[in-house]
């Protein structure tokens, strides 16, 4: 039987990477003391207010079809805490509730983007790009994050990247995987040039309330790109919410109406308890979100001290997000086999660089997603690996 | 600002024809005694038990990422629960986890159609199915389900809508709009031509629980169908779980493993809460389903015989699902005239046929989404309207 040509786009390094991580879980499960560095899935709990809203609407019988573009309510929630996020004022006719940011990144490319389009998006990035907008029909053109330049953007890398057929540029802020935060400079040359070349700017901002060495900047609220600037979000690394599985995209009216039309055809919206959730998350006490957000912080700066006592490793500060960029080159082996060492010898998982683009080459990601002591621990790990394999 | 051609696919009749509904719901909120026949929300509420799964999931902390393909349990659930429905006997490897039959058929149609790829489609048909196949990049080829013929299929006429770009066959059972329940001999056909000519069959089997004139006869079941049958189904229809958005596609493994890095990069998998009240739907206590499916089928004789009195009109004979398809040709007036009429004057919403495709022209849709009583009442008003223009 035959599939789609569309199948062959929705592979990849960037799918094979997480062996690693699956490897991991198998162990796991099979009860080995194993340190999974490998995934984004927060350690912590949603909050109680959060379950409670969830619960409450159920109970209240919530549990019918909702609006395909979302809850009124919710939308008009995420209005203003897009505002306060980003800068840029918009309404509920701006937003659109969907499953989650991957979703959403989906949806987006899905409207945007189709065969024949290009799409510029710095590198190393986010493993599922490749997919989502190979999915939609598009090229990607990559633009090199450099290491030496701790993986923040040149624009000058950017404007030589220009092709006729580029229809956007994808930005990801606080950054999956290499954990930067975009500074303003950056932000507004992208900006200039999406102006200037008549681009879209699809920012990924999943990790706008962990921008440790903040301000986090959108480019949605810079001077003349409200007509241009489509942001997704989500609630997952923010609030512990991975599992409810709910987001939303923020846009021109007419872009999300064409949204709305492809939801209707490609979900038929979202439950209206998790809904009530996110409302609530919100709307509600935010003292849970400061903890974790403190945490993720602190547990950065503790990895990156220890790893760069070593001098077979060169680890990346950290300025937001849940992740920390470790450079095993210095080891003198590469971030496959440095990678598989450290599982097979130590029982801690960590993704490989390259599946995030060649830039990230010779690099490990690693989730800050244990406390301190764990962290400790795989930091330990991390090290002995480097001191017995290291040829430096 | 440019957007994809694929927006262009998105709308469409389909979309249009909810406008009468839109409007009934902005009516209900604004006070008014209005009767929604237009939508195929259960007016039932979800099962206690189902409801209390959820919440024992969400207090035991299931609140993050769930495997992409779906929570093994209820992967091995599905596969049980799908050879209980179709007689086709599968595994868990067989079934990827959705957002909702919604979501499963767009999946499916990503990684079974691209452009230049035609699908055979008997007509009337879901109102989505329009705007899902043409994301994906393919044509239609419609099939005409002919009133005069009780809107069952024609072998002969699916045999004369082949192509050479033809990769499926696309159908409903039991159908939304036309309330039919496919035979046995026309599966067989279909299964026939399939097999002859190498396409895929995807059924849309949401109403299976639903085959009130039964058996439920599904294509999957069939021999020699393994390879090439395609089944999406949901809870949402048996279970009164719409808000729930959960759904499953169960296919060949190689299949499933495409679906897979299709729903990687589109949703990132199904709340792990959600998951687990769809284990309770599947594995619980059936006595609520009963009773629903029960009171469906009392609801479309009540609705059958009551519009069949008028000289006006010429309703179908409700086989299965939640719909009803009444003729108001006989009245003289346009579907479009009548629905206009029966809103405007006595606060009832009906979909127009024209909608699911040419052959329901002159039909309304009628949702069997209440009660008895209100369902006499809303006769009642059918009745007046068509007395009050008919010209028959």
């Amino acid at each position: 039987m035959q599939f789609s040509s569309r199948v062959e786009r929705l592979g990849g390094k960037g799918a094979a990477a997480w062996n690693i991580h699956f490897r991991g879980v198998a162990a796991l499960r099979a009860g080995e003391e194993v340190i999974l560095l490998s995934v984004g899935d927060p350690d912590f709990d949603v909050a109680p207010n959060i379950a409670n809203a969830l619960k409450a609407s159920l109970d209240a019988g919530d549990t019918h079809y909702a609006d395909i573009a979302g809850n009124p309510e919710l939308r008009a929630s995420v209005a203003r805490y897009h505002e306060s996020l980003t800068g840029q004022k918009v309404g509920p006719e701006n937003v659109l509730i969907v499953a989650g940011a991957q979703s959403g990144m989906f949806a987006s490319a899905q409207v945007l983007l189709g065969p024949g389009d290009a799409v510029i998006v710095p590198s190393p990035r986010y493993v599922t790009y490749e997919a989502l907008f190979g999915a939609a029909g598009a090229e990607i053109i990559d633009v090199p994050l450099r290491p030496e330049n701790g993986f923040h953007l040149d624009p000058a890398d950017l404007a030589a990247a220009l092709r006729p057929n580029a229809r956007g540029i994808v930005l990801t802020t606080p950054n999956n995987p290499t954990g930067t935060v975009m500074r303003r400079d950056e932000v507004e040359a992208v900006a200039e040039i999406a102006r200037r070349h008549d681009l879209w700017v699809l920012t990924d901002e999943v990790y706008a309330r962990l921008a440790h060495e903040g301000p986090h900047i959108s480019p949605a609220g810079l001077p003349g790109m409200a007509e241009r600037a489509v942001t997704v979000c989500s609630l997952s690394k923010s609030h512990a919410m991975t599992g409810f599985r709910i987001g939303w995209v923020v846009g021109p009216v007419n872009f999300i109406e064409h949204l709305t039309r492809l939801v209707l055809c490609m979900v038929y919206g979202s439950p209206p308890f998790i809904q009530a959730a996110a409302i609530e998350a919100i709307e509600g006490d935010q003292s849970a979100q400061e903890t974790m957000a403190a945490a993720y912080k602190a547990r950065g700066r503790l990895v990156f001290e220890r790893l760069n006592q070593s001098p077979h490793l060169k680890c990346h500060r950290p300025e937001g997000g849940m992740f920390v960029m470790v450079d095993v080159r210095p080891s003198g082996v590469s971030a496959e086999e440095f990678s598989e060492h450290l599982f097979v010898e130590e029982k801690v998982t960590a993704l490989v660089g390259d599946a995030f683009g060649p830039e990230a080459a010779g690099h490990l990601r690693l989730s800050m997603t244990y406390d301190l002591p764990v962290l400790e621990e795989a930091c330990r790990r991390i090290l002995k690996v480097a001191e017995r394999h290291g040829r430096g």
